[in-house]
């Protein structure tokens, strides 16, 4: 369980063969970004790989997907965890597994691999994109549009704070290469399926605005997103609508979910503290991004978090 | 009426003092990121200018405007316009002024300047940045907001078909400059006023999908914008809602205007040629962003654009 640097784990795969490749469970742009870019590369200097993950990879990734010979045609010798930062994020179906290399950009991975390669940046498409370089390997014009995709999707395209000058070099040397940028941002920000256009036509419509306008607080009933057959990808980032009005530094998304339970999600701006919220209610997360379970009604929550925020709000003046 | 290069427009205004920078009317980010930014620097090399526009600078660029000395307290010796596409675009206040220096880069720019600098990049910050950097002038933090901000909203976040690997090596460098990236993409893009939301809100409950979800349309009332109290700032991009659903290549938007008449825009992803569709309505545009003007109530319009949309539709099968 030691940490390595990028240059020994170039060292380690130059030593090496027959990779698998393994994703995170729930696959998002970074970490499918990250196995494919690097399975292709490793191909190109003669390797054998391929690239698997417990849930399916959703079909807006199939740029990538069905470019790359990534079929696990042959007996793995070495494992290696793109993106993933704890064992569990492997999901089920490599369930105990200690992948021989880690290499990830989350600060809180917790260094389940037998050899860590951790490097605290915006995306984990850029350690790949280092680790191509530091291997030698091409990256053709797919493996530009899979490192693009990962950095794109985890700087919410270069808008998050995480996105630093690298961040943009590297876009800018993946844009030289032929990424397809507009079409990859044009998939990943701004399409909706007509699930999500039904979920967000009923937040629209139920949004409630208070405290002068300083907070805005939604709730989305499961028959709701049921209806409107919206999965699980279909909601993401639905949680920043209310924040994402003029004036409001406090805002708040009630989701119902199948059991009845319902499940908070807090956004906040300057000088509201997102965890501090929602540690009343047990829960906790970040300074402008939180979240907690509250009990009772859709109705006798909303009035409890309406009444909290109300008195957050006051203590601010 | 002449051409002349970065280097030519450096030399020039290096041998003269007294500017005024003109933004183009209707200002936007990148006139108003350009003119500020390149008033900045011309104040840190000791030459006396001011910026102004016709129309007022919102206020949302108040961290570039208010950070910045552009008063006109001097008799201006040099006119420069910077991103002022075409001199009717200068507006009324400026109505027949023949700029000395016309930075810019629209390439459809008429050369109304008596010297033009007009460089076919993403943004005219480019073009600007590139400037000082010719004049050898600084760039601190405000004039690294001003070109970050044209940079970003010319290219949509990088996000436009526009963008260019030079793009992001200057967005890299103005970063590193301390561009505070984060609050200037949150104030341009994840903003909206209440005014909007309830324009966005009437359009989501009346977006009509058709033709098999290939085409969608909405009709915006002039009365639910005069209800909403929305400006034409508060309307700014909300023709792209209806080509953002998934499977929709045909997108149209109706907004009545004040005096009834009926404006159009269409906006199409491939095959549908936008600007093909909108000729039959006498209009005309791009291949992906068009517009026209149709006689007749909301709702005969409304019918007779699903008809052509239709029909379109099925002259693609």
């Amino acid at each position: 369980m030691s940490r390595i640097t990028l240059n020994n784990a170039a060292e380690l795969i130059r030593s090496n063969d027959c990779f698998l490749i393994l994703c995170h469970r729930s696959p998002d742009g970074d970490t499918v970004g990250s196995a494919y870019a690097l399975c292709r590369a490793l191909n190109a200097i003669g390797k054998r790989c391929a690239v698997d993950c417990s849930d399916e990879i959703p079909g807006k990734y199939k740029y990538i997907v069905e470019e790359t010979s990534a079929q696990l045609d042959f007996e793995p010798k070495c494992i290696i965890a793109a993106d993933v930062a704890d064992r569990s994020m492997l999901g089920k179906k490599y369930d105990g597994v200690t992948p021989d290399i880690v290499i990830d950009h989350h600060v809180s991975n917790t260094l389940y691999g037998k050899n860590n390669c951790v490097i605290d940046r915006a995306a984990n498409c850029e350690n790949i994109y280092a680790l191509i370089k530091a291997l030698g390997a091409p990256i053709d014009r797919v493996t530009a549009d899979a490192l693009y995709t990962g950095i794109a999707t985890d700087t919410g395209c270069f808008k998050f704070s995480n996105t630093t000058a690298d961040t943009h070099f590297i876009a800018a040397e993946l844009i030289r290469l032929g990424a397809d940028f507009e079409n990859i941002n044009r998939v990943m920000f701004d399409t909706k399926t007509v699930s999500r256009l039904e979920v967000e036509r009923y937040a629209y419509d139920n949004l409630r605005l208070f405290a002068d306008g300083k907070a805005a607080i939604v709730a989305i009933p499961h028959n709701v997103c049921e209806k409107a057959g919206a999965s699980p990808e279909d909601l993401e980032g639905i949680t920043s609508l209310p924040r994402q009005i003029e004036g409001v530094v406090l805002g708040i998304t009630l989701r119902e979910q199948r059991d009845g339970s319902l499940r908070v999600s807090v956004r906040t701006h300057p000088p509201i503290d997102a965890s501090e919220f929602c540690k009343t209610f047990g829960g906790g997360g970040h300074l402008r991004a939180a979240g907690c379970s509250v009990a009772g009604s859709i109705e006798e929550a909303t009035q409890e978090l309406i009444k909290k925020a109300e008195q957050t709000l006051d203590e601010m003046k």
